[in-house]
């Protein structure tokens, strides 16, 4: 069925569901409607689907005998959870409506009316809504209309609220300028337009995180935060950056928090990272290991361990960064034996590549303090990445920073022997400047020498022989120091240029 | 004089110096024009200037009784030193004209005559040269008027040649359209225009060092390519690059070339340094560097040395990084004794940075394997340097490479004690990192609590708190393997993101 598969694909968008909610009443299948609500209403915090809901409630439950009850309590439900939106200006509207269409009979049934009706109102006042103005004379004409002589000091009461909602109103729709509310979810693409929508939603959330409404309620501060990242999350459920944003605010807040909130928010952070890492997310490295450690954080090794194993069962990723972080978490919690076992089996998986050696390596040295182990599995990586540059420096580096320059230079030339010659050059690098700070001359000569007849043999491979002066400067730079002005750089057109700004300087 | 006061400043503008010449001919100061002759020429290849100086001797000479021989003196000399120019066709017909004009009586004298020019028409014809074509049909017209008998062999001896001139003279035209020949060299401003200049200027010399004429002489191929940097220098002879580039080719020329020219192409490589370094790059530590190398690589140790203080000695430079190239040449050539002394002598010079330090500890430890005075000389400089996050950074990375987990946590605390909240971010994380590697869970989850209590104190000063999500890419980046797809790097505007092209990908 087209709305089945257009919820599936787009599970967060609030049109789609309602779409199909709609049709479904138009078909009056309302067991299947109740269905519905139940599987988006908590997850989709959209203002139309929800009005949708208070809609069908009201069309469908007229002719119960508790109709006013139910209507109550659909009220209360979707006031309770979107009635913080700007756009839930109608929905209060209609809802005071309904509160004030009570018939009543006797002066405390009356009171307690108006005192129903006084506290929607009170709720509206406290909220940047749109047309908070109209509402606020409403407002002002129920005081008066209940009473004129306990108008004024009513009124006077929430007067100073009502200030602060109709600016923050004002502030919200200016931040808000150009936000496209309804975009359906999709896997990003990196389009212009894209990182400019969430510029704004950034840009919006920054604004609630500064307490815009100056509530004094810690709750309803949070909670406004946590709306606004939802709101975002319903157009970009693919964005990892917005799901670990919003559980780590959650997170921070139960870590300041005071005890009654604590509980609830940590564990709303993982309900998030749940959402995030089941649907939208689910290949996410990134957000699997921030909830991984979240929940470590929280002493909760066996959810973590869980966590790293399931994204380690998906049959599309790349696995070792995730062996890589899974070793270091079962070092932290478990000890340098479990970690081995992680080792070994990303040893047996053949996806595997060679950071995974790097690292049991160093945690061998680093941990276990041991050497020689360190050694043993540096040379096993060697057997199956011997070809590879990054993982022959990263052994080289091991080896020269322990001083064993025998050791060193053996391993330099075992590896430059068989390494295809394209793939050399920056391990020739590193040994130019391997023997430069620690070899005398005549072994920084041999080398540079066999470099050059390496190079030469090879250049005819590699055309772009203009970039040796690039390969200058990078010999030597030194811990942030360049040997040459930034222009120079930029008209090189060396890799680091782009990132400075430049101006006219003097070579 | 505004003549002096410009090639003063211009002193690689052809054009400026022709145009001083000229005045000072026009004003017959001879003496003046000799001089300056003498000061201009053999530096500036330029072939309006060098035609200019043949002019000079032609009207000047012209009642001297040997004039012809000064005048053949003065051709010889141009042709050897600028007959290879694109532009010199003109010089050339001139100079075969007044071979042409030679008055003879006897066969022995008109045999002399013909030769003379038959070398001198060989020598064009070998030349990729504008109008080669009007040139070849003058020579066959010459072969066929000297004798019809042996035109035919003579012209086909050489037809051959004449064809891979006429081809390389369309390339050369076609490889450097858009060239401006006559820029005047300014300090760079990284401008479009002259990147794209100098582009052009390096797919000439690239298509010089690919040999199109085929001349089966070493000598000729290295004399064309040179001939092309130089012409290069003369527009950009700011530009480090260049001159770097001109003086490598020579070096290396010079290292396969054979004995006859080893030493001369050496010397003139020297030569090439020496001229870069003493007018348009007196500040360029980048030549400077370079220079001191290949005087080492010769070991002309006095020289390189002198390369370093020379250098050492202008007071508007930063010299830091002066220091720590001549420190590591010290220690190689003279050993850890003379190292110290420069070390020393650094300390001193008030505008020395806190790089200097890293690298004489680092060398301490890799040289005289002696941890003890690395970790005195870390200690001396973060009295200084205890502010400074590179520096600080360097030395826990040293500490921890040593395994000395303890030292290391007394540094990072007694760091974070004093340094300014702004400058911690990094320390923190490499805090953090640390502890994830060796520390146990609680204390990992102590300095993430500290680290965290530190940001927010901070969070005021730092608007940016969106950023958090590219520190947690940075945190679980691996040796080049990072936890997110590249659009999601893009869309987070992490600093990576922009070196990779992006194509549509899954979150």
């Amino acid at each position: 069925m087209l709305y089945e598969r257009l919820v599936t694909q787009f599970p967060t968008s609030g049109r789609y569901w309602r779409l199909y909610i709609e049709h479904e009443m138009r078909n009056r299948n309302y067991e299947q409607v109740e269905e519905l609500f139940q599987r988006c209403l908590m997850k989709i915090l959209n203002i139309d689907l929800w009005k949708c809901y208070v809609t069908y409630v009201r069309e469908t439950k007229s002719s119960l005998p508790n109709f006013r009850v139910k209507m109550k309590q659909a009220y209360d439900f979707a006031v309770e959870h979107v009635g913080i939106d700007f756009h839930s200006t109608t929905l209060w509207a209609d809802y005071i409506n309904f509160l004030k269409s009570e018939a009543t009979s006797g002066s405390y049934a009356e009171t307690q009316k108006t005192n129903a009706i006084r506290k929607a109102y009170h709720q509206v006042v406290m909220t940047p809504l749109m047309n908070i103005e109209q509402m606020w004379r409403d407002y002002c004409n129920f005081e008066q209309m209940s009473s004129k002589a306990a108008a004024k000091r009513n009124i006077d009461a929430v007067s100073r609220t009502y200030v602060h909602s109709k600016r923050a109103s004002a502030e919200l729709e200016s931040c808000t300028r150009g936000l496209i509310r309804g975009a359906t979810s999709v896997p990003l693409l990196g389009t212009v337009q894209e990182i400019q929508q969430l510029k704004i939603w950034k840009q919006f959330i920054a604004w609630e995180k500064r307490n815009p409404t100056r509530t004094e309620s810690n709750a309803l501060l949070v909670k406004r935060v946590l709306y606004a990242y939802e709101q975002c999350l319903l157009c970009y459920s693919h964005c990892a950056e917005i799901w670990y944003e919003a559980a780590l605010y959650l997170q921070r807040a139960s870590e300041t928090g005071n005890t009654q909130f604590k509980e609830r928010w940590a564990e709303e952070a993982a309900m998030l990272y749940e959402r995030a890492t089941t649907i939208s997310l689910s290949n996410s490295p990134l957000l699997h290991f921030a909830f991984a450690d979240f929940e470590e954080s929280r002493l909760k090794f066996d959810k973590a361990e869980a966590i790293y194993k399931k994204l380690l069962e998906k049959k599309d990723i790349q696995p070792t960064l995730v062996f890589v972080q899974y070793m270091k978490f079962s070092r932290r919690t478990e000890g340098i034996k479990a970690a081995r076992n992680v080792f070994k089996q990303a040893r047996e998986d053949p996806r595997c590549s060679h950071q995974i050696y790097v690292a049991a390596a160093l945690m061998e040295y680093n941990i276990s303090k041991d050497k020689a182990i360190a050694y043993k599995i540096f040379e096993l990586g060697l057997k199956k990445f011997a070809d590879d540059p990054t993982y022959v420096l990263a052994y080289l580096d091991h080896l020269s920073h322990l001083n064993e320059d025998n050791n060193t230079r053996v391993l330099f030339e075992k590896v430059l022997a068989t390494m295809p010659a394209e793939k050399t050059k920056e391990v020739w690098d590193k040994y130019v400047e391997f023997e430069s700070n620690v070899g005398d001359l005549a072994s920084l000569l041999k080398v540079e020498k066999k470099r050059a007849a390496s190079m030469r043999g090879n250049s005819k491979m590699d055309p772009s022989q203009c970039r040796e002066a690039l390969l200058l400067v990078d010999r030597y730079s030194y811990l942030g120091l360049i040997p040459c002005s930034e222009t120079e750089l930029k008209v090189m057109e060396h890799p680091c240029a782009a990132k400075v700004d430049l101006e006219p300087a003097s070579g």
